[in-house]
């Protein structure tokens, strides 16, 4: 990613390792288009392939982060009808997002989500699927659809997997709007900050633990967080001590060690 | 259910969109007998049926919940004798439960459980199967099976569900009772409220929100949070986008996006 | 075990129903050496046979509970080559480790961990798949391999079926350190003391509680727990009606029903 791709609804930054996405619909409280959509979609798929990049920082313009589905794009879909052989519109707009939540939640670097403001329906469910969630103290959090008639059918699932059946259950089907305290007492975030420089602050923290982290090690630890629970445990733990065996014999391995013992710090400590 | 059945172990009132189930048996502290586990099954099952309610609360009459399996019960289980070919009565017995409260867990309406005073053994697994718990100020939850030698079969698999083996472990194995600041903090219950007002406003905020919400987009709702864990990632939003699909072009999802345009509330947040 | 067995790296001692195993490098802060990794397998497979112990408290020596990998056992790993059709080294020193918490989870004791000091790597990953975990105000957990250029691939897995992924993302992708209070929160260690004082006491409640518990039921609840998630609800739910009915007509359900009637404690409570 020499030059980053031009995108209408996001704003891009490259700093050192990390890649700052800036979401910039503000007029509509950076409401999630199926624009959007493609452009994340996209944007994580160059990340991925380039090992410059070791961390994805996603947050809103505006002070809001995501208010959820775009009111246009719904409207544009009730008036389309699917042509011969072809989805529903709906279905097509709604799996797309869902589609896109799947592969940020499966990207190899570390993603981090900063939160303020609105942070509704698939604005929720991005910040479900994060490595790291940090949230300022203006963040409101929640699943408006039921209240809409509608369901939150791309988001429950990882809300599920991000807080466990029992507070989802509660979250979702009543509709609730809940603040950075109770969403970090939940595990939506991992973080609430109290003011804005505290925000900053952890967020700082975070991206220097990346620059300390060995960015193969940590993809495949990553890798591996996926699969539990997925296959059996002793099966996964017999690939997992393959997977140790190529790391502690490979570069990242050898360069640890000999950095563990020169007492330094790691190559790959040193980017700025 | 135009007229409520009668039953002796619970009383049933209905309040608008909410059926108010009062488990009445105060002189055993309402005490789970097989009558009880049948009474509860044959109102979730007429419950399923009636588009009427909304919700479904239970709590407990004489200041607590349920402190758990009937001594009765479980005295005449232990002088029968399996008839050829029959279950062993403490297995009908103990499966009977589990049965119902596998029903309870998957009943399509918005379960609320408001728990006070015991809540131990059968009335604990009751609560871990409800979609809203709220704790007044004297509930006391445990699992003390083990120290009387039996063990909570139907029980601890809902107790895992619902908070995690992590803190399953201890509390089963070590047969601890809790009060309403720790099972909260474990996710046992929602909220514990510090005072009775505080209770009855934590149920009727819950019961303001239940109103709010769409009938059936909140049982699809409910129904696809079941599915998780349970099939493909993949697979799983395939289908919820099916689902979105319906609930967005149905009868709900159109009022719902018609109020909104409106601002005015939806049909059903009327209900009186 | 009516002698205890000798350990080299292993302190071993029995009290009434308890077995202490104080693990005892304190020169290297307790590191897991391959000795150590064998002789801890040892004595877990001792105890499962052995019916007067009930408890297995695990801590460390000097202050630390234990500070991850053996650096010797390492530096020999890397300087060896396999034999021909023989694993790598570094992979039968990891899948070793695995293999002996895959051990000491589904131990059908109770085992409880004291945490001090320094509990990193594989000393953490020991502490997530005990029953009762305790920390002492010295407490420090983390997962330090990404920062060496490894993965913890034996004790990830374990961390995120303890925590859950979303805590467990965070914490091994940025190679954090925490204190007791943060380790409580995210359920790695069930209880945090405030001084060695209260360590003792938590201690002592627990094995307290453990006396209380029938012994077999106890192994039966544990083994019950682990099940779930693993095979399909309703038929877990018709294996432990199975289960209950053999506890409640064994000799445990019986002498546990009488001495509830005669109101006094029961046989298992009594061993001093």
């Amino acid at each position: 990613m020499e030059t980053l791709p031009h995108c209408e609804t996001l704003l891009l930054e490259k700093q050192g390792p990390a890649l700052h996405i800036t979401i910039n619909r503000p007029d509509s409280r950076n409401a999630m288009s199926l624009q959007m959509v493609a452009e994340l979609s996209a944007i994580f798929t160059e990340v991925e392939s380039d090992s410059s990049i070791r961390a994805v920082i996603i947050r809103g313009s505006g002070g809001h982060f995501c208010a959820g589905g775009d009111i246009k794009d719904m409207a544009g879909a009730r008036n389309q009808k699917a042509g011969e052989g072809e989805a529903d519109p709906f279905y097509r707009l709604n799996r797309a997002f869902g589609q896109m939540i799947q592969q940020v939640n499966e990207s190899s670097k570390v993603v981090v989500a900063v939160t303020e403001g609105a942070v509704m329906g698939g604005g929720f469910g991005l910040v479900c699927v994060s490595d790291v969630a940090i949230a300022g103290p203006t963040a409101k959090f929640g699943m408006p659809e039921t209240s809409l008639g509608i369901i939150p059918a791309q988001i429950a699932p990882f809300v599920v997997e991000r807080i466990g059946l029992t507070q989802a259950r509660r979250l979702s089907l009543l509709g609730l709007r809940i603040g950075a305290e109770e969403a970090c007492a939940l595990g939506i975030v991992h973080q609430a900050a109290s003011s804005d420089t505290e925000l900053d602050d952890m967020l700082a923290h975070a991206l220097e633990r990346v620059r300390h982290c060995a960015p193969n090690a940590t993809a495949e630890t990553k890798a591996l967080l996926h699969r539990v629970g997925h296959e059996s445990m002793s099966g996964l733990l017999d690939s997992a001590a393959e997977m140790f065996t190529a790391a502690v014999r490979g570069s990242e391995g050898t360069e640890g060690t000999m950095a563990f013992m020169q007492k330094r710090p790691p190559a790959w400590a040193d980017t700025k």
